[in-house]
């Protein structure tokens, strides 16, 4: 067992069954993509293999949205179901030496801006975990809808050793 | 003419004009980015030279809105488009020795969430082509509008040799 | 000071205070992220600091909306946000050897198309400073809501020497 995989157990942290919402397309399409010492990692939501554990859109105070706390806690469980996708390409999460850039896409109501805030979610995780190899570059969107109605899609581009 | 030119003609697959949509703005914008052994590609939409071929929003089972499948169709089409300007840049497709990654916007009607499916348009073509050096990191997103109210815009990246 | 701020100067273009707007997360994102040769930029909206200078979203010929003139205006502010961080990062932009890619949010009402247009006022001031090394693959996709309200939202990929 690797050393991050020790810090994710120190943490409580269990990681999910490795996404299988397109798994009937497996033979087209790679949740993580090694080029090098670079890995693609495709966009991943808060899933537990093929199940969604959060669904529906961030739109904070009003009736029928998901609260931006929630919104922060499906961008965290995203980061675990990334980790497990890492895990299962690469062998150990050790093989990821830093984080570069993460892209996330939060599906909003009209006139909700908090789409940083909840991305905090999933990069909160990966420096608790990496530290400082954990920073990386982010951008965060709102968009009108994401697949599986999850509220929140992020990929990322890592470097491997 | 290369290999991978020849796997298009078996498969009848003709690619369109190059894109031209911001021809004018050539001087300050490149289709396809050439850094070292890596190809980064802008957005392309199911276009034939200026041509829009598909326009619309994806919105499955409703009036007024794309099926699913012309969504597909519609990703297919701007596969080809960028296999257009690759093989302008790069002089033959031969060069692209690998997909790493795709990030596909879709144009979609609220409560559409279907547009990994779409996606597979381009990816399973891409595949069809390349076989596994075709498998690529892949995200799909959902949102408002797109250049030219195209349905679809694909961008990616690529291992060049 | 180097020959990239040599270039700026003799434009008059003076850069706007290091974005701010998420400061108190600095410790876990990063507006840079060098990974050897290659620079990973966040998004950055027309900030100054953490003063949001155009806000709002892009829809011509409406009342209510920026015209995409504005739209243009805000995205040539977002870039000038974006040289202000790489400089902060890299401590001279003539480390930024080329451009390679870029991807454009607009924030948009419903039907507006051009946000092509609304990116060409990041490309075009790119383009202005660094010449034929700032040409660069460009995407531009609609999308609901942005930080701060943002009308525009760019990040980049760029080289380093």
């Amino acid at each position: 067992m690797g050393e991050i995989e020790d810090r994710l157990q120190q943490r409580g942290l269990v990681l999910p069954a490795v996404l299988e919402g397109r798994s009937e397309r497996a033979v087209i399409y790679d949740l993580v993509c090694v080029a090098g010492d670079v890995g693609y990692v495709s966009a991943h939501g808060p899933m537990d293999g093929s199940r969604v554990l959060i669904n529906g859109k961030v739109g904070d105070h009003r009736a029928g949205w998901l609260s931006q706390e929630v919104g922060y806690e499906a961008a965290r469980l995203a980061a675990l179901s990334v980790l497990a996708s890492l895990q299962a390409a690469l062998g150990t999460l050790d093989r990821v030496s830093a984080w570069l850039k993460v892209l996330g896409f939060v599906s909003v109501a009209p006139e909700f801006t908090g789409m940083s805030f909840v991305m905090n979610g999933f990069s909160d995780l990966i420096h608790d975990v990496w530290g400082d190899r954990g920073r990386h570059a982010s951008s965060a969107v709102g968009v009108t809808e994401l697949p599986f109605g999850s509220p929140v899609q992020v990929e990322a581009v890592v470097a491997l050793n």
